[in-house]
């Protein structure tokens, strides 16, 4: 079930059966000579509504733009300061929470986004615990890649030039989504190198063409569709493990 | 052309013969009782994801969470605080402002936006006024339905009952995108009532389906269609305006 | 009744009668070649200072900065950016709100003043929706020209060069209030250009003497007479609305 | 010399002359049974108004609402919190210092807010330092009462009940300056207790009529000429001295 | 008792004999050419923790960086700016009223520090005055110098030079403490200049040492050895007058 | 050489010879039934000042407050918000930053700091790329149990029981330290539990001793003194190479 495409009166409903939502959250950034700026929202975007075709899951609108601070160096690549998206992130789980969702889960698509995501959940929470009360809402945080298996059909998929970022299987997985919007290049080196993340100006001067660790012509439609196959079976049963957990105290 | 589809290189060349970027922003938030909780983002979207199919314009993803307190009261609804909504335009705008991009134009979706974003707007630019100089950018803000010609058509197609809120217009923008999501209900009454808009439970006590003195009833798919062809072409031509602006100094 | 030359004890005797409180809010800024800086806070202040002459009406101190960074490009000129207004007007209500008043009337005498001003009434109510609890407080926000009959006397007064800043109605009312600080100047053009507002570079390269659209020499202290007359009476009895209302639910 | 009833290019003018500005600065807050809500903005803007006839000084508009949080329990009383006070008086200063004010000068008229405009100009000077450079004003703070022999003036005139809050010396100013606004009534106990400063509720319990050691009763409107007088002539000669000073390094 | 040398349970035990808490506070920055940057905070340090030791208080870790920019011209100084220093003062105030205590007492070592801690505090009372409610806490700010008899004590140790930045006292106590880290260096001129507080690269350019009319060769461990002895002393005699205060109301 | 222990110009002349600056950092927080509330920062400052008497580096005061909201329902432990913490690290490096450091490293003794530390890295990297600017410094964050082998070291000490909180481990780097305060208690269960980390109530019942998978009981002085042996050796070697690390492009 997919909110934006629902009533008002529609999730009312859903929220007699349930109070988890699950949010896709990713960021734009430049993702290679190949990777299609847009990869890491439409990755957890793709699979959380192919999920909802088969589960009954509720997927929010996606959270598009999060922590690329670091590819700025590269044309398209928008991004949130960490404080912003804090702030952003708190706001989005002060509104689910108002109408009585419980559990918020964020499929994320993007890295990078992981460390502040964390920060903000931290900040949700320390308002409750200053407090000494408990939190209105218990929030998850998921990458797609790490859901049942997916990592491990990845590696199988790419054993060499997976690298970490424009990495062949996110690239696989917009491929089979968008396949009109296939791109192809040269790649050079082929396996892109690796090394620390730092400023916009230090990535570009370390990555020239942007990839991190990886070589993209390996990905395929085919390869992209099985990781959201696999992905969205592994989606719903942690959302469903996610829902069913109960709180202590 | 639609930048998240789209890679960093493409990006860098159409750079090359443009320095404008149009951003679909919009807002999550209840349309009554069947207009979708996406309406005021997906039109937006809609009618700028058209116009690129006609026109060289860029669009960037979707902005899709705006300022919806008064939305609070019923489920679904999304809102960013309107300093989060400034902070976050603010990112948005320097990051595209890095790039190169020029002339920023927002194409908006929800009249409840429109004060936060003016206010986004001075306070991007009152950095460069305490400064004394230039600001990086322009920004624009434009509503969909005031291109040339989209109030007027939908005066002429809906004469009675548009209203302010869940409008027929913007239902029927919907319905023509996601025909397989068309929703149907009794309204009582037809027309829904007007008032000020102040805090949810005041916004949900004065309106309680939620609509503001609109009749949904009326929209028809065709009728978006209309909007969308006649708001798509508009958007060229002012972008177009927007982007041939020279400033002064 | 002016709250500043009132004790703390005549307050709270008037809030056994009333839980309305008046606030003018402007803003210091050029205002072209004759026009005073104060000209924006002053209108709002003159207004609301003679209405409550004749109507029991209590008139806080005036919110004498906002948000004019377009004009910063001309001596004089105090602005707030919108973050800090926003920030400002939530500490005033909440000193108000915390005293028992329980409408706000914000008396505005500055256009470019509006969309934060309504921003702010935005990120207090979100404080109440996200909790689903109503607001303390109601707020309006009334600009002085759109009080009753005021707009349409201006245009009478001046049906050409009245334009959208340093208007001969504000000029005048600050010539009625203040005729020993009555200016004059030549203009060139007489009336002058109009355009979009943005940072103050590109404002002062636009409007070179700080009009826009007006011509302040059609002023005269009996025309601001007049205006502040009808707007006081205008003011009196929108109060007595306001504080007439009712809340829903 | 008022900047609110000055053209911009009146201060353009003066700026051609000096570079530096006063600011009369204070707070809307209770004082007492007999004095006036308005205070401690209203006793640094009669001094400076009174000084600006004699000496060649410009006074910009009052920053007439401060940090008065301990006076919320009584109505009436407007207080910023200690960030956005910091956030406002920030803003003041950036828009002088664009128009080329090098000395800004606060006259100020209420001892609570001292600590938070030491802090404004903390953060205000910490922009400078973080980046090695010489910041691009230099900020003063001037309280009334610290002017040259005004202190000594009020003990002599109030040798006993002097206080301070609501103390006669504040009371006699405004009585000079608003004789149709002198108020009365009995004091129990004559001369108010002291105690320690904390929130509005300890501060009611403490001192329930809202003295802090004073007896206002002493304070008559000539008195208050007296201080008015001698402020003045200590205003200009300390602004001067202000203005004189050179910058090292 | 050091908080930091103690488990949570112990800490539990602590309350139930006490609900006050000891904060050491200073600044890390320049003290002249033989003061250790950590001086400031240093000394509350060693005065707390030599407290402890005969009396039953507790001591929370030392809160070691504060209000310090204008220092930052000389290498080794690290302040927070006001803003920071406010937030950070209101999260330890939090999490210390968690659990239950009701006192907080900083001893203070930085002059530059006063300010913004004072502020930070009205910040804390703000948030309970808007809300018309008691404050959780009571917050009591000392200066170590300002315990009964400190001062006279070190005005008759160092009757001359004693100066008010890098004092032969302050040095005197870290000497004391730290007798391996004694430095020595000629003083040029012997007594430090003395003259107003502004940014960094103004105070660098005044005191081009760093001391503030003060002559630190005046400093001996036994000096400071016996300030240490006086000023627990007062800590634990002021402590307990702290603790022994009774709410109003 | 430790800062706090050192003059100014001793810091000068450190500069000449390296721009490396170490910052230990971490929590005070509970660490179960017998662990100090000060184990997180005293065990990366242990470690460090141990390091800086055998190799020359330059070590900062200790940050001794990180992020531990999930704690706060155990009393004794400080918690900053995310917000906060971000802003804190950055007036710290803003402050080394202006003094010619260009390289931080910071040394973590709290997993719960990991990811705001990394959020406030990309806040102050995000000021650079929206500029299209290089950083002024370079920040590297290592957890003391990540240098080179004390991780496996700590495995081998405490083959069954380390766990994630109130390790043996850092409880046998403050024995070791701090003999005098080795504390002693039952466990039940001996080998704590695991699960999630959410808000401090969660917390508490999920974790009623406040250990996490732990079994401190196996700590002992003489295991804490090889562990921070070995760091101390890593962290020579780790900083060496942090400072002899170029900058691309």
């Amino acid at each position: 079930m997919l909110l934006h495409l629902s009533t008002w009166s529609e999730i009312e409903a859903f929220l007699e059966r349930s109070k988890t939502v699950v949010v896709p959250i990713g960021s734009n950034e430049q993702h290679g000579p190949t990777g299609l700026l847009g990869t890491d929202w439409l990755c957890p975007e793709i699979i959380a509504h192919h999920a909802q075709k088969s589960g009954d899951i509720l997927v929010a609108p996606t959270f598009n733009i999060g922590m690329a601070q670091h590819h700025l160096g590269f044309p398209g690549t928008i991004s949130l300061r960490p404080s912003t998206f804090i702030a952003a992130i708190g706001d989005w789980v002060r509104s689910l929470g108002a109408h009585g969702f419980e559990k918020i889960y964020f499929l994320n698509g993007h890295g990078g986004n992981v460390a502040t995501i964390e920060a903000a959940f931290s900040e949700l929470y320390a308002a409750a615990s200053f407090e000494k009360r408990k939190s209105r809402v218990v929030l998850k945080l998921k990458n797609w890649w790490d859901l049942a298996g997916v990592n491990a059909l990845a590696m199988r998929q790419f054993p060499v030039g997976h690298g970490s970022h424009a990495t062949p299987s996110e690239i696989a997985i917009t491929q089979w989504a968008y396949p009109e919007h296939i791109k192809a290049a040269n790649y050079a080196p082929q396996i892109a190198p690796t090394g620390p993340i730092r400023e916009a100006a230090d990535f570009r001067a370390r990555f020239p063409d942007g990839r991190m660790g990886s070589d993209p012509g390996l990905a395929t439609p085919e390869k992209g569709g099985e990781l959201v196959e696999l992905a969205a079976k592994g989606l719903i049963a942690d959302v469903a493990a996610f829902a069913a957990e109960t709180r202590p105290g």
